[in-house]
This record gives C-alpha cells, sequence and structure tokens, in this order.
C-alpha cells in the first residue's frame, strides 16, 4: 500500500509541476496573448497528464485525484477485492501531498517566490463549467473501463483534459488534489483560497453525476 | 435502444459543447489573430471528438452524425440485424436535441445570451468544401471499418476533423446535427439559419459521394 | 490494379489538398506571423496524412510519393510476387495526377484562382534539406516495415512529416508527386516550376540514400 | 554492434537535427513570440523524438542518450546477456558524435554558420530543473519497461519531452549527448560551452535519482 500511495504523491506532485510549470514557461515566454498561454499549458498538461496514467497506471490505478479515488471507492465498496476506506483515505491524502509539493516544486525550477495565489476563479458559470469537467473526466474513465479498454485511459484522459481547458469557462481543474495545490503558487495556474470551496463542491458533484451516467450507459451486465 | 440513443445525445451534445466552448473561450483569449484562434478550436475539438468516439462507441456506434446514421441504415437495410428506419430516426433526432442542448450548455458555461447566430456562411466554395469535408468523413469511417480496423475510427475521425477544420474553407461542419445544435450560439463557431440548409445539403451530397467511394474502394468481398 | 491506383490517385489528391488548403486558410487567418501559419499547416498536414495512410493502407499500401513506389519496386524486382514495373509506372501517374488535382480542388474550395506558382525555392541548403528529409521518410518507411511493425507507419509518418516541416528548411516536401502538385497553385504550399526539378532530384538522392540506410541497418536476415 | 552504435549515432543525430533546426526556423519564422517559438520547437521535437525512437528501438534500443545507457547498463551488469562497460562506452561515444553532426547538419541545411553558441543557461534553477527533467525521463522509460509496456516508451517519451520543453525551466536538455551537441549551433536551441557541466552533472544526479524511484516503485518482482 505504501508503495501505491508513493505513486499516488509522485504523480500528482508530478501532474501539478506540469501544470503550473507550463503555465509559468508560458506567461513569461507569451506575453502578449493569453489564448497562446492556454494553448501552450494545455498541450504541456495533455501530454504529461497521460504520460504519467501510462507510467503509473499498474502501480496504484494512476488516479491523481480524489474524486476519482472516491468514484472507485464507492463502485467496489460491496466487492471483497475492493478498496476499503482507508485505502482511499490514505490515497487522498497523498493526491494532496503531492499536489502542494508539485506546486513548490515548480515554483523552485522557475525561481518563483512561493506566495499564495490571488486569482480569483468562482462563480455561477464556472461552478457549472467543474460540473461539466469533472462529470465528464469520471465519464470518460468509467466507460472505457466498463467496456474493457482500460489501456485508453492514459491518452483518452490526457486527451479529455487537453479538451477541456479549452470548452469550459473554468479551464477544467476537475479535481480537487490539483485545485488545492494550484494555491500555492501565485502564477497563470493558480487559484485563490476563497475559490477552492466552491470549485471542491462543484468537483464532487460532477462526480456524482458522472458516476451516475456511467451506471446508466455502461451497466454492470450489458442490457 | 433507449441506452443508445441517450449515449447519441449525450455524444453529440459534448461534442458541440466542445465546439462551441472552445470557440468562445478562443475569442476571448486571443482577440487578435483568426488563425490562432482556429488553431485552439481545431486542436480541441480534434481531441475532445476522439474521446468521445472512444468512450461510446461500444455503445451507440458513437455517430453523432445523422448523414454517418444514414449512411449505416443505407448500408445494412438489407441485413436481418441492420438498423431499421426507426431506429436511425430515433439516432437522429437525439443527435439534434443533443446538439442543440451541447450549445445552450457552452453557453451557459461561459454566461453567454441565449441568440440565434449571425454568422452567414453559405456560398459556392462551402458548399463544395463541406461535400468535401463529408466524403472524407465517410470514407474515413468506411475504410477503417470495411478493413476491419474499426478501432482506429475514434482517433482517425478525431484527426481528420482536425485537419478538415483547416484544409476546407467551411472549417468542415461534416454533420448535420451539429450545424443544427451551432445555430443556438452568436459565438465564434455559430452559423446562421439561412446558411444551414445549403450546408446540410452539401452534407447529404457529400455523404453520398463517401459512400459510393467506399463501396468502389473497399468491396464487401477483397477483389 | 485499377482500384489500388485509383486509391492513389485519391490519396495524393486529398493529401496535396491538406497542404495546399490548409496553407491558404493560414495565411489567410494568421497574417502577421509566418510560424504560425506554419504552424497550422503542418499540424493538418500531419494529422490529415497519417490518416490517409491508415485509411487506404490496405488498399494500395498508401504510397502517394513516387519516391516510395520506386524503393518498393526496387526491393521486391526479384521477389516473384513483387511489384513490376509497369505497376510502378500505374501508380507514379497516379500520384501525379492525384496530386495536381489537389491542388486545384483546394483552389477551388478556397475561391482562388487557377494559376501557376511563384514561390521560387531551390537553393543548396533547400536541395540538402531535401536530401535528408526524404532518406528520413524512406528510413522511418523501411525500419518500421523491415521490424514487422508496419501498422505504426500511418501514425510515424505523419508525426515525421509534422516534425520535418519544422526542422528542414525546406519544409521538407520530400515526395515528387505532391511536389509537382503545388506547382498548380499560387499560394503559401506553392512552388514555382523552376524550383521542381531540383527538389525532385534531391527526393530521389535522398530516396536512394534512405534505401541504402535501411539495407544496413535492418538486413533481410537479423544479424 | 557497430550496427546498433550505428543505430544510436544516427538517431542521436537525427534527434539533434530536429532540436536544432525547428529551433532556427521558428526564430526566423516566429521573431516576435518566444512562447511560440518554443511551442514550434516542442512540438516538432516531440514527434521527432517518438518517431526516430520507435523506428531505431528494435536496432539499437534507441537509447540516443548517455544517461539511459548508463542506467541501462547499471541495471544489467550482473546478468549474463546485461551490456558490458565497452558496449555502454561505444554506445556512448556514438551519441556525442551523433549530437555534434546533427547540430552542424542542422546548421547546413538553414545555412547558418558554424559557431559555438553563446546562450549561458546555467543557473541554480536550471540545475533543479534539469534533475526533475532527467529523473522523470529515467523513470517513464523504466516504469514502461518494468511493466511489459515497452512498446509504448516511443509515443511516451515523445510526449514528456514535449511536456518537459515546458514545465521545467531549462527546457529540458535530459541528455548529455544531446547537450554536447547543441553546444555547436549559435541558434535558439545552443548552450554555451560553460554551461555543458552543470547541466551533464545535473543530468547525471536525475539519471540516479530517477533510476532509484523505479527501483522502489517497480521492484523486479511485484510486491
Amino acid at each position: 500500500m505504501w508503495r501505491r500511495a508513493l505513486g499516488e504523491l509522485l504523480g500528482t506532485g508530478l501532474l501539478v509541476a506540469v501544470v503550473v510549470g507550463s503555465g509559468i514557461a508560458a506567461t513569461k515566454l507569451s506575453p502578449d496573448d493569453a489564448g497562446l498561454q492556454l494553448l501552450e499549458n494545455s498541450t504541456a498538461t495533455a501530454l504529461g497528464l497521460a504520460v504519467l496514467i501510462a507510467v503509473l497506471g499498474p502501480l496504484s490505478g494512476a488516479h491523481f485525484n480524489p474524486v476519482v479515488t472516491l468514484v472507485d471507492w464507492v463502485l467496489g465498496r460491496r466487492e471483497p477485492a475492493g478498496p476499503r476506506l482507508g485505502d482511499a483515505g490514505a490515497y487522498i491524502a497523498a493526491q494532496v501531498a503531492g499536489g502542494i509539493g508539485g506546486a513548490l516544486l515548480a515554483n523552485a525550477m522557475f525561481g518563483e517566490p512561493a506566495a499564495v495565489a490571488t486569482t480569483a476563479r468562482a462563480s455561477g458559470a464556472t461552478f457549472l463549467a467543474e460540473v461539466v469537467a469533472t462529470a465528464g473526466l469520471v465519464l470518460v474513465i468509467l466507460g472505457l473501463l466498463r467496456s474493457g479498454r482500460g489501456a485508453l485511459v492514459a491518452p483518452a484522459v490526457g486527451a479529455y483534459i487537453g479538451a477541456a481547458y479549452w470548452f469550459t469557462s473554468s479551464t477544467s481543474f476537475a479535481n480537487p488534489a490539483v485545485t488545492v495545490g494550484r494555491v500555492f503558487s501565485d502564477t497563470f495556474a493558480g487559484i485563490a483560497p476563497g475559490s477552492v470551496l466552491p470549485f471542491v463542491l462543484a468537483q464532487l458533484v460532477g462526480g456524482a453525476l458522472g458516476l451516475g451516467l456511467a451506471m446508466i450507459l455502461y451497466p454492470p451486465r450489458p442490457a
């Protein structure tokens, strides 16, 4: 178990380092066009996320996301070999610790001072966007797993996030651990502490919605 | 059947949400370069479309497109297990409803007012472009299916549309349900109601052309 | 045979339509940055080329390129089932006709007048670049085929050309049929008639170099 | 053995030609935005690197990187069929020679004068960045190999480098042979001789860190 939790910590940490680090690079190098910054940021994130899932998937399942861990726990809680609540808790703790560490690592690599983010992001529109983004993420993962194509999860989740950065007004955080981590860098990818709770709530709502859709569309036994 | 129609509704809806939403984000973030806007829009669409087909393919076939549904019906209408006309009708209704819903969802996520699009797109050049775009789309799908490589349809269709946004002067709608949906957002990806009929006509012509080419190039039994 | 030649004509035609059409779109939409134009052009080409090879590969081998057809003929000329010189000639004729047709189709889709290109591209630097680009292309194809991984040719050739647009000073034509086709559009992707011969010569030299490297590195029986 | 060393020389040479050549093209074509230059450079590198690994992997293992060769030697030194120190030395010599040759080839293709680079890159932040970049690279390779998914190494390493150009402040050299090669072009991708030693030191530290992490996370026998 400790090895799998270490995988979650490392994977979530590197994911946030990619998100925050590429955001810092993008704003430094492309100061004149916010869209180009986001394109650079989303391209790096899509590629990095796909690789991290591919590499760490066999070890820990490569959740890197408390919503995914909770969904996994809900779906498996009646099965003898399913994850226990304590396991889920260890995963989530590792993810949050990793997320914070990843932001600090990105700051250090770019010589940015450690600072709490000041970018307020919460609004009705971004709440809806995070619900949609997270529901879609859960549907992608469960749809592929429940139709026997788990090998596609890594590229599909990378591609999904690469699109979701653009089609949601929140740029698709869709992940409570990443949201918390991004508090710890006052840069392009940062999020002010006051926006964290609404974002996490929206992500939990979206996770439940995605879980429900996946159970309807992909029932355990094909109908 | 209702589950598969729900898959078509959801898939087409999310596809239009990706197209319209990423278009809104692109124009807001990159106001100074129309090409950069289209690059952001086409990249998000290519990634999102490939993921949606991969996830929903085993459920409904992931048509998301009345032309594809009609081609499927034409090819299978003499087979005992082929789709019936009523099934095709249900698919198309779900696709159009999903397309409209997706545009409204994108508007809501970005706080855009609901409005009918005002961008006129019909011309002789775009008519030809839609014929070519749709013929190519049908040829890609049927060519892969008829040579036993259905697993490649998802990435290939995503990549094809990513290219077709650029090599056709119409930015490749190639899909009547998406065309109708895009009426309901007066933003980057919108299309004025008066341009819908010529676009849909061109798509039907292109679908027939693509079907004919596929039947010539990939006959049922290899020659 | 006629079906395979038709596949080569169609594939080469659509390839040139992608190259020329996306070039026209890029210059119209991104008038202020030649690099952004090339990024748009190279992205569309890489995606489109990979799809065309994937779709038409089982039919004709998806050469779309006289150099590839000649290499195929050289390698197979002693084998009973290898291609005959007449087959190679038919392929090459179909490729050149398709290339010209694709340029005219792109012109028509964008409402561009039919005109012979005026962009002179020949120089010592671009001669070297075309040798390198074509040698690399042949090495990629033969390296994958001779190590039993033909299924990777489609994405690998698309990715290779996506890189070669950038790392060669000629933007990597690497294909005599595409070179001839691109004469027939006086737009971004055009090439003046006077530059065709040096480009084709360089491509033939590069093809021979790539063939030689592949025979050394991947001998018929593993050493 | 000579054939495998030739593969390493050719592969590393073409990799550096892609890195340096696409950097030259990017600065010439996109003079106004350093981020766009890096996006063009990173896209070309990610695609080219993935192709080179796919093509040459069956021949030489497609290390193209002394750190990877050293890690391979450390892991296999107790095995009868493992690489010997002399083999590793031949690989590294071929990689360095190829790296230098690739830079000179890129200069020649673009008509750039041969000159030693003047871009100083060493700092505390870039030292940390190279440690992280190289550790991540080794973890990606070993994680995939040790979990039986070697076929994913080519696309995963390409994607990883495409992300690492952005999330590290050093733009992720992560390779001593490429670092030495990039001394020989005073262009976008160049590195001044005085920065080579700190970069290589950081890469060796990163390689050791990545090896340690991989041994902990993917022990020889699953725990």
